[in-house]
């Protein structure tokens, strides 16, 4: 069963080694170990629902706790605390376009807000229930998840939006086909929420982000069924699946998509291999993106993430052991982990190493093999468990994303690190903030930066903690002209950052679909456009 | 100079071979020699501009024949016979995105047309003057054709838009780097008019098709400047440069456009092989673009366009030769043609070679090296020359083209051949189609048709056939549930067809998104959204 107040299932755990938390303690200062709020706690806090009984909705108080809150950090402050926790009226679990039509048609008639809800993995506030007057019903494609159609001549799969990422590729798997979707989100979130905020998958460099494998669909508008047909190319106007991309939940309700599959690969390893400082490792890294060598991943990690990792993955000998042999290749203490990943025949991979050998040469660099990979593909959809063990000992975990081109993204990075850092320097708190590249294009990358700081018992306290270091850092994103979001969609957190990123026009025109699709506004305001003052 | 009545430049000549004209009057029965208007008659017919006189237009008759009309078949009948043939008011051409910002301001408070013009190489329409009460001012963007800035970290450059092909590539060979945008009319369009329409070109496979390389740039709206980022990717909602590209100036003019570019490869080579019959040669190609062989071209000719092709190469005992080889092999009558390109370093290339023969063995067919390769390369642009030789000789030649799956490819060729050979029975005329594949992706495949049949005398009923010819072949395409166009755009001539294409919700979006961005209407209606009745 999923855990309603933290990352995952209950019955996994992924609790932090002792020196994980020797680690912490001794950047950060002890924490104080936190109690949290029982589901009964929670369940007390709900008030009675705005809707009237139906078959179609589910109104009971344990439900609606169920689905209140995604996994952002201020998530799991409310279901931990309490604090700032509102709940739906409702929660539908529609099983076909039908039934979801039967709801925008309720919605419209009796004026209430629906939230598309997903894998509720939001971690920007998508799927949290405004405070307002109009009553909220959350619309929960989770029975939405079948296998609709295979076209293996064209490589093809229609699906039931509503989806997880583990039951799409099994359903694949069986017709020997891959997605090749996997952000670490993989086993909650729905292929219909990775389309409407844009993900990308730890593997994106082989299979494209969802923006290349969403063919086309079908959503519920409050107009109406829009269906847009699976082409492999047109330039017939406008793209419109585009407007659909990136919708969250604005436009309307994908019910339906078709994705462009690939043949499961015969091979694919993963090998860790280190550079000897960051501006030969991005050197390197870039080279292998613009040479177009066809890797399935590239993960590189910054000296003070590298550290951090081998830190925590608590085997202080073998470490030893790795770094020794490293300075013998004169890789020091700047030493820098690269992650990569390689897909295809036996061949084709062979092929890869060589070609992979060759620049990692040329930039100092020495691989490892298949022994640290193995140990991130174990862990790959593993790390969301570990923030709520930390949690339990007083230390707050975040992350946060963004892209930007080559030329601009050193600065960038430096300047979020440096915001993350002096963010809660009026209380002398302290922030550790570590930084990785994952999702690499010819013209820049992804940066990922991960921060740690204290809770406070005061949860209101911890939650002003975490909004001035989220502010910080996405006035740094704003301020270097990089993207609000890379892979985690805008939602409620990165709103108000939105406007300098699309300009006028753009914001404009953002605003003018939404009104044509939906005037009445039955979907949430204030996810993707900031709400209007 | 460029020829006002046909395609190329006037210097440039692309006669057919006596074998070309010869297989013509056998298919097609012998065509009536033309005469051509010539440029003092069509001169003598524009009539007084309704435009004030200003040193930012160009009234002069002159001026307003040579930007009169693009290069679809209709275009050349009416700068041909003077059917049809309309003209603007004047020309602009402006230098910078200031004076494209005054040419907008002056059609809201006068109340004209703008046609945004690039290269005048439509084939579907875009850049034809309207017949309406309404002044036209035809807007050229040919001097606004500089590199702004090179990125060559990012691998990127920004260029005013009005640049043309050849232009930018020179520009950028200077630093080392191309586009690697090569569409048949790369002679002259422009890379604004390749993002507006979007444009695919011949070694798309690699280097993707124009929505893939372009980044960002700057559009002038009747609501002000509309700046899009250059960012390698992003999740912040909405993909806008989605809504330009494809916008065929609805919207605005693009006046300066960032693209993705590419070091100069080390090594380019294109080969030609045979396949024994059309199903093989289709499994061929499928194999070699869902194995993701990363070749540069691809293009596969039917039967029927193969054969087309070796008789026009008007080599009848090289020809012989090379029949006799390929029936050693197996490789009889039905011969299927494909045109595959390689590029990269050499030792990548020799890579690629072996990748491609295992293929072409598993599927019968045979490599006959770069000969005919190098004759491809050759020709890639000249082909729209020969047109303007086969006008005279009483030959209409047109091509059309749309795109679709896998799994329909089959049904949509048969079905548009059929309709093209079965569209002017009513008057006993022949039809000669025939198809290649030439944009191929895992999902489906362009299919490229071209057809010839005979002009008459009455340059009414030239037209007369050209549209029953034009709707039959659109019609088959809509029925088949193909796009209506890959890479021509929509333009006047498809505008019709996209309805079903878009659907009722998707083209209202359109118009939304056009009312929003030009409530007055300064560009013109007809273009992309069919004209509201």
């Amino acid at each position: 069963m999923k855990r309603w107040n933290g990352w995952g299932n209950i019955q996994t755990e992924n609790p932090p080694s002792a020196h994980t938390l020797e680690f912490l303690q001794q950047v950060l200062g002890p924490g104080t170990s936190q109690q949290s709020l029982s589901f009964e706690e929670a369940c007390a806090k709900v008030p009675d629902s705005r809707l009237t009984e139906s078959p179609l909705w589910d109104t009971r108080r344990e439900t609606r706790v169920r689905y209140a809150r995604g996994q952002s950090l201020p998530d799991l402050i409310a279901t931990r605390t309490g604090l700032e926790l509102h709940f739906p009226d409702g929660v539908a679990f529609p099983q076909s376009t039908e039934e979801v039509e039967t709801l925008v048609q309720e919605a419209l008639q009796n004026g209430w807000t629906l939230i598309p809800y997903g894998g509720g993995t939001s971690v920007a506030g998508h799927i949290n229930p405004p405070m307002q007057e109009k009553p909220v019903l959350t619309v929960s494609l989770e029975r939405m998840n079948r296998l609709l159609s295979v076209d293996t001549e064209s490589h093809l799969a229609r699906f039931q939006a509503g989806v997880r990422g583990v039951d799409l590729e099994a359903q694949l798997r069986a017709h020997g086909f891959t997605l090749g979707h996997f952000p670490q989100s993989f086993e909650y979130s729905t292929l219909g929420g990775w389309i409407v905020t844009r993900s990308s998958g730890q593997q994106s460099l082989r299979y494209g982000r969802i923006e290349q494998l969403f063919a086309g669909g079908l959503a519920v508008t409050p107009q109406g069924r829009w269906e847009l047909p699976p082409l492999p190319a047109s330039a017939a106007g406008m793209d419109l699946r585009q407007l659909l991309l990136g919708s969250e939940g604005r436009l309307g309700i994908l019910t339906e998509a078709t994705v462009r599959i690939t043949p499961l690969p015969e091979q694919e390893v993963f090998h860790a291999a280190f550079l000897p400082d960051w501006q030969q490792a991005m050197q390197c890294v870039r080279e292998l993106v613009q040479k177009r060598i066809p890797l399935s991943m590239l993960r590189l990690s910054t000296p003070r993430e590298t550290e951090a990792n081998l830190i925590m993955a608590g085997k202080p000998r073998a470490v030893q052991a790795l770094k020794k042999l490293l300075s013998v290749k004169g890789i020091g203490d700047f030493r820098c982990m690269l992650l990569y990943g390689m897909t295809g025949t036996k061949p084709e991979v062979r092929h890869l190493k060589g070609q992979v050998q060759r620049v990692l040469q040329k930039h100092g660099g020495m691989d490892t093999g298949t022994l640290l990979g193995k140990g991130w593909q174990h862990n790959r959809f593993r790390a969301p468990y570990l923030r709520n063990h930390l949690w339990e000992h007083g230390h707050a975990i975040d992350t946060l994303e963004t892209c930007t081109t080559w030329e601009r993204l050193e600065d960038t990075r430096l300047g979020i690190e440096e915001a993350l850092q002096n963010a809660l320097r009026d209380e002398n708190e302290k922030v550790f903030a570590f930084t990785h590249l994952s999702h690499l294009y010819p013209s820049g990358s992804s940066l990922y930066t991960t921060y740690a700081f204290r809770i406070d018992p005061d949860p209101e306290v911890t939650l002003q903690r975490w909004k001035k270091l989220k502010s910080a850092a996405s006035r740094a994103i704003v301020q270097h002209g990089a993207t609000i979001s890379h892979q985690h969609g805008v939602g409620r957190d990165h709103a108000p950052y939105l406007p300098p990123e699309k300009g006028n026009i753009g914001m404009k025109l953002m605003h003018t679909v939404v009104d044509h699709l939906d005037p009445q506004r039955i979907f949430p305001e204030g996810v993707l456009l900031p709400e209007e003052v």
